[in-house]
């Protein structure tokens, strides 16, 4: 029996963690050969190249995509997207898979669906059917509406998906493949690794071990000029504040440069003596990390998904995860320092939350893996209404 | 007082025909100006390069972009996608409009959809919320999910739109203006030029003064290696039929060649004594030539839009139309000599039919330059469900 | 033992003939793998797809890329330049060679060279050192420049490329692999097929039995637009000749539209009855429908390299052939049908020539292959003086 | 009298600095109007973003070109020259230049050669004819045999331009236009400025009042994976040598990874005392700061041409400006903590040199407009011999 091949498109690192699961699951089923092309950022050592994490966990590369031109502003988003387009219609030409896989709502993922869906090759869409704000709003959406087959994280996804006017048979919930690690760590969640001494990082020799922070913020794309603003504001309440504090740098996006510049600039002025900063960890390590954190403070979608079935308090800053189905872990604030410290305050002093499984039971990499050998994979479609 | 600036990209030549009357519109507009972009096949002489046509309008041309691979198959339409968002993002970033305008559906309109939403610059959508089947379909909606106001053709499309979640309010029904040159035509509506004296072409100098169809038949871009076989039915119907025919060549698409090479042969082989060849035409004039014909065979949107207003006779063959709402002058056959033969013959006897306003009432060009003029624009977004 | 990986890229149908005996010399040698890449207009129907020939030939494809841009000017000329050093870089990337073989002077031959000298791939040049005008002479010397070992077709050549300031052991004389072909043809040159039955092609069933000429005249890219002219003053002096010809349609370039629009004008216009046209044809074939002719017309460069092995006579027209060395076989003559007219009439009464070997003896591709595997391969050089 | 339109593309902070005084004889020449063009690493604020300084200096920018692929690899760095082939051959085409000027030898260049070259626009080489190792050496001599007019530094360039085919009508020796600043600074030599108040910069708030050194090397691109080790010898014998010194950080090269990683980790794990670091500085100020230095470390050109003008001692290392004909004031070590050491010692002890014109009297930049306005322009060439 022939295999259908699935080619998995990853662009950034942290897509890689929402999606190992499945790769995994791909990687072992017996109908199914994975063709994993790693393109964009992921690549890039700047924002954490994956290729070394993902070789380490076994995967086999089957082309790698340079594709991110540099300026980091809203004119090289589009263009880099564009260049992706050129460059994975090749890839997709010359590996000729049976399905194309794109995940979530990057600018760059709209790349693999064109690069896909105009060669008549069936394509999915992983995590649709989800509210932000933004331009990711608008690239998730129009991802759904290229795709032939939908597998979405929750069910308000798979409501709205359908309501899109996508054949309902077509949008399945597996739950999000990133809960899988979260129920792994679960199991074992004791934190067995020193941060500082496995990932070196830079910044202060901090006093971790009775406490501590973590924060990851990204920059907004739309609002991106704001971005060091924004990132200031949380920077002066964690400095004022003084607690523990590992800080992990932003990934790649419009802005990314005016928030780490924000970072810099902070750094070389205040010289902060509780923040330890990282640019990248295993995920199933970050995950661990954070588990046994006191809050996560940012705006990462982590603090949605992963911190909510691992009922770890998140402070969630600004609107970057607007509208996004959140559990009762999440405290929402604006970009105020004021706002920020009283929140982290309030988190720091609570207690850990029960699960939620929400987001999905931690089995989403294997229900992708038997939808992808079984289903009846097609191109052409229709609007239902 | 500071002119708005609408920047409108045609990529083809078709496309130029549906929105000229808005741009002329737009030219006239005192708290506008137009920024107009010529794109893709729209400069190439092989499918009737759109730009002296555009000229003799009296437009002036802000920028031109040569984009169009060659191959004409699905890989290559994907890149000529690539190179477009490239481009266009190029032409946007250096002409810094208030506004850029996508029209329709084709394969490559996504490209002046990401190069606007990626940098912020509101995107405006005619002729969304319609239903057809292959590549375009899954363009159309994906263009809508991008833009941020929609200027749609009749009220089921506008219902479709808002369905697909986007604010009421940002959905607007100008009608299609394509059928302002309809109602124009309407008011002249004989043929007052000799169609070979003034157009050339190729093949038999055909005797049509007593009676003549016309033919326009594109490739469908999920069938392509299909079109050869798809026009050769046809041409065998025109063939056997004998009646005077206009008939024009297909305009660039994946499988163009397909349906060129079918056109070739059988024009080698066969001889046809009754057909007559043309490349292209000024849009009055071949609206006239349509007025004045005895029906319109092939799979043209024309057929569905201009033909329903002047009530021109249509034999619509195979699915390329697929679900688009229809007047009563539309008869659909498949890819079927016999049935395409039959048909005609039906056709050629009926009278015309009583002028439809499905698609407009002829004064689309004014509302929309009315609604660019005057509403507010905005990009950033949420879907409203 | 590994064997060495060449690469070799093949750009165009005509440079697929030039380098043929070289490939199956690389095929067979135990020390050498070959990776073909098929690009450009090599892969399109319009300009004689050369994949089919290639595969007959038995060679298998390593990758393929299109790269064409339509438009057929100057600037689409560039962009696909642009285009192919994104796209071949990254084949290379991929397919790791040891070398790259950049074949002649074509326009596009030189994003071979930039995508392999970039990745510090070494690189070889083949048929350098000669002297034409317009872009190709620029082109060619550029190449030069960009590669590490030159083998070169003629002693004159060899002379070149050393006081371009390469070091004279990296430039070996090989031959030109285009007179292996016309070597083998000399074995048994009958013409031993039927033209028009074997390839079709259009235009009339001419008399050929009796002798016949071959007319080949490509646009020359610096006077684009008077391609048209050119064409005609030949149309002109081969219609009032009335001698039984062979067409065939240029390749690719800047200004074949002007040609070819030329050569179609004429048709319709003139209706010439001694004309048949030909799209392509193997090159074996073409060469023996050469050896059999009275003569061949135009610019091309088989005129002065294969026919002058081959002591066929031909008329050279206008100065695309500029300054290349050329045997007694030629006469030069400018863009007149007087000119080129008077000089038909002297070469059809005139007796073939004695075979010239200032082009090579035939054994170009055993060569050729010997080097490749022999030689040291290096990517670091600096100019001699 | 309609002015010649002198296209100049910049396309990194050097090439700024090497060409300022050009651009300042075109913008005041009567009979020139310059359309500037900023491209790549010029526009980027990791490479110090050349812009600012260019606006500062009173000159319009007529467009700009993100071109600049992350990665700073071969492979990057390729396809950045083929999307700037894309890029140019479009701004080119709409700016439509009598000329086209094309500066030096970085790897980029040959992107604005080609899209000049191609669409027949007269392409001026400055810097042409010099030798140096590595990849620049391949560019630049092709970026020779693409153009038309040859404005070089030296007579020994000019001579071995000439060898190289050009016509020696067509080579004019101006001398370098980084030489006119040069001439300018030894008007009035004095270090009016504190260097760490106005340019800020990190690490140590070092001593330079009473002598220092300046540090600036850049990753040789054919060694790039040695880059970290490379640099870390310079490192230690600047750490172990203890002099005060201001450091420069590398411009946009493959390996400038390498080279930037071996910075930061010296940074992080030594804590050199001695070393403060800029990532810019005017360029007048610059020169100023070489001028009162003791000596310049490290391997840029600078060293060869502007610190010979001024007669500043040069330890030169490794073999990136290997064969650049040098003065008196270069000491030549190899990538060896030891050897650098010595070197440094000997030239912080010694005296500056005489001044030499080797390079130029300080009138390039008006001996190149003046050129520009009276030399005849043409875009056909052939080899001379």
């Amino acid at each position: 029996m022939k295999k259908r091949k699935i080619c998995v498109v990853i662009t950034a690192r942290p897509s890689y963690s929402r999606i190992k699961t499945a790769l995994k699951a791909i990687n072992e089923h017996p109908e199914l050969e994975l063709q994993l092309v790693i393109a964009g950022s992921a690549l890039l050592d700047r924002y954490g190249n994956a290729v070394e994490f993902i070789k380490k966990d076994g995967f086999e590369i089957a082309a790698k995509v340079f594709m991110v031109l540099e300026g980091e502003n809203p004119t090289t988003m589009a263009k880099t997207t564009g260049i992706g387009v050129m460059e994975l219609t090749n890839v997709f030409y010359n590996l000729n898979p049976d399905a194309v896989v794109t995940i979530a709502d990057r600018f760059e993922t709209i790349a693999t669906s064109i690069a896909a869906a105009y060669q008549n090759i069936p394509l999915i869409h992983v995590q649709g059917g989800e509210v932000t704000g933004s331009i990711d709003e608008k690239v998730r959406h129009a991802n759904t509406k290229l795709a032939d087959l939908h597998l979405v994280s929750s069910e308000e996804a798979r409501d709205r998906v359908i309501r899109l006017g996508e054949y309902p048979e077509k949008v399945m919930n597996t739950g999000c493949p990133s809960i899988d690690l979260a129920h792994e760590i679960l199991k074992d969640p004791e934190l067995d690794f020193d941060p500082i001494k496995k990932y070196g990082g830079v910044g202060m020799e901090i006093d971790w071990q009775n406490g501590y922070i973590v924060v990851m913020q990204h920059p907004v794309t739309t609002e991106y000029q704001m971005a060091k603003d924004h990132i200031t504001e949380t920077l002066k309440a964690i400095n004022s504040l003084g607690y523990p504090t590992f800080w992990f740098w932003p990934n790649v996006d419009a802005g990314s440069d005016g928030t780490s510049n924000g970072i810099r600039s902070f750094r070389e002025l205040q010289k902060p003596e509780n923040i330890h900063f990282f640019k990248n960890m295993e995920p199933l390590d970050f995950l661990k990390l954070l588990k046994n954190s006191r809050t996560l403070v940012g705006n990462s979608s982590v603090g949605i998904r992963e911190c909510s079935y691992m009922g770890v308090p998140v402070v969630n800053i600004g609107n970057r995860q607007n509208r996004r189905s959140r559990a009762q872990n999440v405290l929402d604030v604006s970009y105020s320092e004021k706002e920020i410290l009283k929140a982290i305050q309030q988190s720091i002093d609570s207690e850990h939350f029960p699960s939620s499984n929400m987001y999905g039971n931690g089995d989403a990499g294997e229900k992708i893996a038997d939808i992808l050998a079984t289903t009846q994979l097609s191109f052409d479609k229709t609007i239902t209404y």
